[in-house]
């Protein structure tokens, strides 16, 4: 050990001494000295002192504060653009004879100097994990600063590469899993939040629950998204039930449905960079093998946009709500709506009808559904299943979509027919039902 | 398993109807049935057949004889070039405004389709053993088709971002390794033969022998490198002892001394992607971790190029050799010449000082050592510390050097400070011994 | 899975026909049936259907009530004894001719049947467990029948064979240890209680602590024992301070003192078969391997019969105490006896006195120190080192010791001296300041 | 580490005090001295200097040689049987109040004090394998040393306790294990020898191979027992085909048979403690539970006592063999016979009725089955399913068995009754056409 401390406090020295420290300062202050390491870093030819010097630089910039990491990131997307001069020879070059070599040299004069920046400081101990903390703090500042664009534009960029799925394990997560995994899963669950370790023994250790999560080698203990499964006798209609205490589980024997009731991503910094859809069929294979009389892998997910969406229909005189439909909707502006059972049923009803209309008509500019849950589920290849409202009478669930849950359904025979019926014809595939739902009138 | 299966074959129909293959056929047969796959690969907007149309490159690649991959390859570098339109537009638009973002568009534009077409593949279940394996018939016809190049290029570049460091573990082989990784050991060990598992047994049981690969996650059960070490009292100055049968092995506790006497690079498709530094780095202090008595790391080389040189010099009547040195070199124009064994004694001591001179001198056009093995280590930061004569009498070391191996030292507190001289000033960095002996005259 | 299950439907029918059991019913529920069952276990020659008759009875014993079981032990106590025919015949042998065979003869036919019963039911999947927790049934009744101690001679016999320190293994305990283990610590803890999940985690994350337990092979994911160390730059004096909330760890290489400072047993149906020794010394070892700069292994032990015995000295008008002592210690009839800071010195610095004559002097019929703590470590061979007055201010503290706890210590170099001081010469091995204060007068 | 050994280092000097060696030996050099370790570890009341004292005697021991190995064992089988005056002390108060707890004491008294010796033996590191060597010794002069059976049958009663199959772990055996376990696998294959690495591969790399291991918790690397599996489409009717060189395997999907081709102990001083059957039947359910089509599980065994005994009834003028018969198989005589194929068809024909014959009624004095082979399969549940002439051509196979093979059939559903018939009423379970094989008549 002292060995390899020696080594390191020696190369720190060098570091110190490269941006001109005084050999008493033990750690960067300031945001230009970590610009300037970096630059350091990558004006070497060499590589000896490499690992160090990212070492120092993501060292130097976790003791920053908040303001000067953004001053940091902004450096570092303003200074490590492309060398000018050299693309500019490579325009030249390609124009005047556009071979296969010289797209290739012109490709490589146009990376922005960034990129290879950001691959040598991956090259830290843990440089992986403090790239995708330094993601985090870029997306924080992104929307004030437009200027991070090209920077974050790279982190995806090699995020992507790195977290190329053939790199990602799935593992079961259960009740002998290890507790520092576990208090992540915790932490991280975003859907129908984990209360404390009791909680989450309900979730992990009867024969009807599954949780699986995907990991990178080089995330050692960071699960990046993690999936909660119910086993089920039907397709359930109502999240309720799914996570009450108490109650006898279900032998998985007896199981025919798998249901996914929850997914999380646990790593803000890799936002954008898409594996849910792998993990989601992977545990579809996974359960296939483990219980072979699973016939139905659906989803129960929430509609996160659908109370915004009906409250604008409701004041659009010209849409498609009837005026009887529009007096019955006041219902919702109630604060116990529910409790008045017997209307409850019509409104649920019509609830649903309008949901239906939402999924199948509703757009964003470019021509996607307007439901981001939506978009995952059907780009992933999944249908439109089924629309069941007065499914989750949680606070949060009748605020975001007054109660309505949907399921979407895995059907792995035709998930790629229909991931390109979405993906190339912007259809959305949805169930009979569903769409004659979404098809009635009152 | 056999949802699985179905789902495979699902779409590997897919592929054939894709390609407008009739049902009869299972497998591509022709390299432009395979281009046209990747086509299909690279044109479909989505992924969901992704992975089953890449998986099916691959084994259609696969099945093709050696004419037919060439062919492949070479339609893969002509064809899968930049989009010229997009690129010209990117040069336009950069030249009249040239942002930063401008000239990531522009690197963008000029990315080559072939990296999204091997970034595609690499999702194929074992594909980036696939690709690893292209590149092995890549590297074999590339001298005869230098169109191959662009597309070498892009294969080095994606490469290094998988075989990143950060993703490669170190760990020790021996006798309780699988015998599957074991096998392999013995098929790429490249510098001295292992002639069976008995031979191989002697490298990795006895207490003085250390063996030690790297490994990456995707690749399983594949050495990607691997370095042998022999545990030594002192700095030893022939081969024939560390790799002879019989004798007692040194008690680990007594050793001061680690020898890197053997470095085998596993995957020829990894050619250029560097690791070896790097391993030697990490064995070296997981020694240190485990033996704190070492105190010094050596090789013990092979001097590839010397006896060529040699060869070069003694032919060139104005060189340094004096004309008695000319004469006594004669010997080694003599077939059993290490028989007069007082003659012996003279001329291993002028090869020797032929040595220190060829690896001091004797440059590359780049002004590198003309020494391949010396320019690796030396380029790892090692210094060329002794020189041995008389120390390889096996046929192919009288061959190449007339028996003459050499040490490198791996002293870590001096590795960066060695590397720089060497990266930046073309120092050949050598002990004192050496360099006196350069300098001495007959 | 359905051919398992199947085999053991089959197996269970034949163990119904063998006790004459209607169809219908699928468990024992008599106490006979159990018995009748084991008695049909013991005639067989065979084995073949041994290990799901041996599971039929431990799953049929578990649905017992209390009562029920009971009965059971004591059937199996009086039933299974040696066969009393064979027995004689095998003593009028060995009268007639005492050799060594006929020696062990005797033997065989004095074995209690028991014996055999109680390995067969071990072949049971999961029967280890079983038995242990049969055990535990037969502790509990055991004070209430005496009849039931041949069978706990028996259980004790093979138990210390099957846990035998051979097949033990020691693991450490620590944060990524599987939850389902975790939550055994929080229940198993008998010293210092652990109130939930964050105090476990205190105790298992800074580095300054340490958790080891042993296992055995057949009771997957049950610890035997464990034992709970702070690393320390000093001997504590109290207990307090180890197990506070918040404080910064001491780094682990500025330790010099590993302090044992709760040891719990998990399984009271292994009562009486030690093995707390052994995990002592096997961490010491892993302690000193890991960190050689410790230098000293103590615990921080509770004194549970010294409140108990100073009590009946304090009424024993001709005992050691003087008059004056005496008057200082109705102090301690005082609630809140601490409160008074001043007069506090002076009781701790009597009770300190009062418990170094209790350890040195007071002895069980025996002829062995009373205190049961100090049976246990002296033992060991450990040497009582030094003793704490208000060490342990909890109310179970202060209850059972007045707050007094003591100090052992663990010289590897010394304990097989100590071990057999204690042993052979019922001595207790003190330290001269440990010996000198109960020799002191006031 | 040094720690570890000085312990160790002071423990021996202990050993060498207690029974007055010199300083300067460092090794028990005579049988007496380690007849002298054994007596001091049998008298120590405690244990803390057992665990080096036990070492101590298993090193000792190991450096005798052969003739003062058995010296040491016929001293422990004479020295420390059963204390004679504590055993008659039993006996009179047995007699005088036959309790149980008078006959649990009496067993306790008639125990030999072997039996805690080598309990406590066992607790060395490694003690239970040296044990396990010791055995090997002891059988190895049994036959000429009868006084050595009391000791032989404490081993065996200590072994089946500590070898009871609940502790044995079952393994599967490819290419991938480790290779100093394979290294065993070869040296141990008694059935069907395996040459070298290369042989060893085909039988466990093609997908229509499987080899299975029991292992021991405290027996690391050692396997206990092995079997080799075939995956056929048919029942085998003769061994070449299975062990040849060369082939395509068959895919384990299309396999409906699997063949048991060998089963090897290891450890020949286990001899008699059985674990055999249990393999074969954990191996049954593992096979099934990967490859559900598998439907019938057979072996491919030898038939060692089979030429002798034809030998005899050869001889016999009045056995079951008629004239003509007796002609016939004088061709069993020529070295050379299977030449001749017309006669060899007659002949084989011949020897099956004898086999089957052979089998029916050829029996030990205790009405077992005259071949060993039959013994074991018969007493696992097995049945006799075919007997195949000309199956094993190699010349030991001719030389046992003059070529004959037979198949067991395990039929799970059938194990327990055959067992049954077999262990009860010394029925033998064959197949009807064997059954009638027996009965026929030329």
């Amino acid at each position: 050990m002292t060995f390899v401390t020696d080594m390191l406090a020696t190369v720190s020295r060098r570091s110190r001494e490269l941006i001109g420290w005084k050999p008493a300062e033990l750690q960067p202050r300031r945001a230009a000295d970590v610009v300037a390491l970096a630059r350091a870093l990558l004006s070497r030819r060499g590589e000896a002192s490499g690992t160090a010097l990212a070492r120092d630089i993501l060292d130097g910039y976790a003791t920053l504060d908040a303001e000067q990491r953004v001053a940091v990131l902004r450096d570092f997307a303003e200074v490590f653009g492309a060398d000018r001069a050299k693309l500019e020879a490579a325009i030249t070059a390609y124009q005047a004879d556009p071979t296969p070599a010289a797209a290739a040299s012109l490709h490589a004069a146009a990376e922005p100097r960034r990129q290879e920046l950001i691959r040598r400081l991956n090259l830290a101990p843990r440089g992986t994990a403090a790239l995708v903390r330094m993601r985090d703090d870029l997306l924080a500042a992104l929307p004030a600063h437009a200027d991070l664009k090209v920077l974050d534009d790279d982190l995806v960029h090699l995020f992507s590469s790195w977290f190329n799925r053939g790199f990602l394990v799935v593992k079961r997560i259960d009740w002998s899993t290890p507790a520092n995994i576990l208090e992540k899963i915790i932490r991280y669950e975003a859907v129908h939040e984990i209360r404390d370790w009791d909680d989450l023994r309900r979730r992990l250790e009867p024969e009807d629950r599954r949780c699986y999560a995907f990991f990178h080698p080089r995330l050692d203990d960071e699960p990046l998204i993690f999936v909660e499964v119910a086993l089920t006798a039907e397709i359930p209609a109502a999240i309720g039930p799914l996570i009450a205490e108490g109650g006898t589980p279900l032998a998985a024997d007896d199981a025919r449905v798998a249901v996914f009731y929850s997914i999380s991503n646990c790593q803000t910094g890799l936002a954008g960079i898409s594996f849910g859809s792998l993990l989601i069929k992977q545990v579809v294979e996974e359960l296939k093998r483990e219980l072979p009389k699973l016939t139905t892998f659906v989803t129960l997910s929430p509609v996160p946009g659908f109370a915004k969406w009906l409250a604008k229909e409701r004041r659009t005189e010209t849409g498609f709500l009837l005026e009887e439909e529009r007096d019955l909707l006041n219902a919702l502006d109630e604060p116990d709506w529910r409790a008045d059972r017997a209307r409850v049923t019509k409104v649920d009803r019509l609830l649903a009808r309008c949901a239906a209309r939402y999924f199948l008509t509703a757009k964003t500019t470019g021509n996607r559904p307007l439901d981001p849950v939506a978009r995952f589920h059907l780009g992933n290849g999944a249908r439109l299943e089924r629309i069941n409202a007065g499914a989750d009478l949680s606070e949060a669930g009748l605020a975001q979509s007054h109660g309505v849950m949907v399921n979407y359904l895995y059907d792995l025979g035709r998930i790629e027919e229909n991931h390109e019926a979405y993906a190339e014809r912007r259809e959305i595939v949805a169930s009979p039902p569903v769409r004659k739902l979404a098809e009635a009138r009152a």
